[in-house]
């Protein structure tokens, strides 16, 4: 629409189908001129539709375990050779607890679970920066953004133990956004997005009341995934490019709110037929 | 019951009758030993019950308008007369919104009022301090307090612009809290406290359903004006000695809260009468 | 360059000449296809290059005291009329203190001009916001931002009285974003500024120290008055549609700093040799 | 002194010798009229001096790798053997990094140190809790504290991974909070320190210079262990009894502090030589 990302080259990972956020800012990037490749795991290939977005935006899949230094290493060689030299951006969309998976619930957790849910959702951040550091991959003045949300700052019954991985994953942002700042003036922030109803969110219980209490402290309702892909545009182009180690919310206002007339009104309604 | 404040001196400003928090604050610091002036406004004095609070603490009241700085060159004055010297503590617990009485929503403020909100619930701080500061009223190490409401950082529909004066109040406590820190020692943090019904309160339309919420998101419930009475102790005992120019949540977790299970099932239940 | 703005109309506040960020502001608004009206006061008008700017951008010149409700109503009444309706953003960028210029510290403010500190540089915020909302000026998914600085939440020696009126400013945003959000679809964000060497700023004691300390200590270095507009840019297209009551540091990355090497390595310097 | 844990029970983790802030805690928590257990790793008890803590304070010493469940679970047995039934309070002051002391950079980490310093530093904190919910081992309205550190939030470079460990730490703080608060009435919170030169840290380079800015930056200098140690008896205390979930700043002011003049004057001799 504004060839905003013209000539800017780039890696999402994280995309399953098209209702993914990663999905919704491939497109979006697509649009605004960019090129890029994507990555998710072998098993989110058979099981989604990257194809179908692959072909939409002339793009190549790589598969990689984004905990796997070996593939991570891999996906950048090759999208290094595919461009023909460093990119400009990655988005980070990556995240999984099995201890949600399997309803362990914060005060019985499994540590082995608790660890995948760590690697997997923080420190596969901090390898994915770690390997692009390494290889040199990203040019001066290039954007990484990655996905979180406020459960990091604030808890929400249920999130469980991926609160905690939001906050390291924020926190990686941070230190890694020092060090690759000062070294290669790339910036690292990241986006916390409203709740959105993904494949693997709308599995999750009382999702829609959550979703429902969240539109209606929002003075600005949920953002959708289309406005994080919109977000994340500008976060990519050079309109931003000394924002770096922020936590940016996209979220229709809800982490400045305490409480909404229209949330209380229902609210209100519930407490009367207690 | 500790005689944590033994020997401490002190100003008291704000208590109004035994529902106000700066009524329990005086009762447990006087139970922990200290002394201290009373200080509230002419028509408070007239319409309250102070001069009970007095006399079971053994206090004097010192009448005085906190935004004149004449009134508060006097309640310094006379405090340090009676207690023959510098004092230790002084407690902030003045607040008024005119817009608020009077019905004025926040798209439609009547600037005067606006003006006497700040001055009243704000500047009053400020007045204060700058009263002791150039009297040299409190000895090293001494401890100041203002009492404030989490709307200072969150929105909550219908506190007005009694949220600006909050934000406003914090950033005194800060600001002033460098210069009094560096130059004597002092130091001044405001007490971000769950909502209690005082007199003042109770008229707020909708207060009870907002208590109720924030009762049952808060994992320990609403603190009380006893807790916050023992948050103060706490603050202006010799234990707190290097905390300065922060923003202390008593709130039972409130404050690190988005949406509790408890919560949730009231608005739930809400939703499906709508 | 990307027509961001193509067909956006708005109202700029506050640039006085080649040096302010509300210059480079307007400059860039104007490449990415927008048309405003500019806004200073008559006393800025004289001493400043305003009329350079407006011939540049095609711009017209309402004179106005952002302090008085006639002249506000007046400045968006003439805009309305000038572009047949509604706008789309607004650009706040006023502060002055008279507590600064004339010497007063913070342990000495002069009440009087506390109050036109916080006036000029807070509340005409919110008399800009009361009045757009009054004449129902802005247009659905309309853009508000006001200048701000880190001193609203840390304390900067000297920033003195403006950091008060910086976290009111900052207060006001999310008060008023609330209401303008809810009512209007309308988002209000603060974008909180690296120190710039204004007209304003030039004159301040110990400037160019902070600006060394604040550019070495932030991995990207101090963002300019261009990056200023560039982020403004961002703030008002339709790409940060749901982002609201925010406070949006482009700064790179000082407000996510407890200290850089190379900071240090300039204060361990000056250790030596005390 | 005042008696304010007089019959309270507890366990502290992390004493090591008398530079350790965890040290000083028991001393005071001694004083105060506290019982209390000891616990620290066997290598820790072979290289320090914990005994003659034990004998000062009359406490038990339980070698535990805070890591291994079986280890936290026997500590926690123990102590309530020992003390005959529910305990009221615990300190976790643990923390260490192999990446930091093998001297691997933060855009070098060996991932296999970088779980190490997570499982040390911050899991183990869930491991205490987890523990001392499955036991039912604490009181209701008891109190649980961790050590943390401003680096948490903002960057100090070779901080390194303890950044991100802290940030987790802190988060596991808020997310155990709520369910322990919830079910249990207990609470949570950390306290985030200023520098301390303990016998871990004195290794770390550049550490002098540090304590030095941090000094000159806060208006009341830099927190000791035993200002430490007096927030924690305040924090163990029934005076905090509804403050939970919370991150409180011990550091005379720092957290709040953009730049002070005394630490200016310093940095603005070292750019005069550089």
């Amino acid at each position: 629409m504004y060839n905003l990302l013209k000539g800017k080259k780039g890696i999402i990972f994280g995309a399953l189908d098209s209702k993914s956020i990663a999905w919704h800012i491939a497109e979006r990037c697509y649009e605004e001129g960019a090129e890029f490749t994507l990555s998710n795991t072998p098993a989110a290939l058979r099981f989604g539709q990257l194809k179908e977005l692959a072909e939409k935006c002339n793009a190549e899949i790589i598969p990689a375990d984004a905990t796997s230094m070996e593939d991570l290493n891999n996906v950048f060689t090759r999208t290094m050779e595919k461009f023909g030299g460093k990119i400009d951006f990655v988005l980070h969309a990556i995240g999984m607890s099995l201890n949600v998976r399997k309803g362990h619930s914060y005060d019985d957790l499994d540590y082995g679970f608790y660890q995948k849910t760590m690697d997997i959702s923080a420190w596969s951040f901090h390898k994915v920066l770690q390997t692009a550091y390494k290889l040199d991959a990203i040019k001066e003045w290039g954007s990484i953004v990655a996905l979180t949300y406020i459960a990091g700052q604030r808890i929400f019954y249920k999130y469980n133990d991926m609160a905690d991985a939001k906050a390291l994953l924020e926190s990686i942002a941070r230190s890694f956004g020092y060090v690759y700042g000062r070294d290669k003036k790339v910036r690292i922030n990241t986006i916390s997005q409203s709740p959105v109803l993904t494949t693997a969110g709308s599995g999750v219980a009382g999702i829609d009341t959550l979703m429902d209490y969240s539109e209606k402290i929002s003075p600005l309702g949920n953002a959708t995934a289309d406005d994080c892909a919109n977000y994340c545009v500008a976060m990519f182009s050079d309109l931003t490019k000394r924002v770096t180690m922020q936590n940016l919310y996209n979220d229709g206002g809800f982490s400045s709110m305490g409480m909404s007339e229209m949330a209380m009104d229902v609210y209100k309604k519930g407490l009367e037929i207690e």
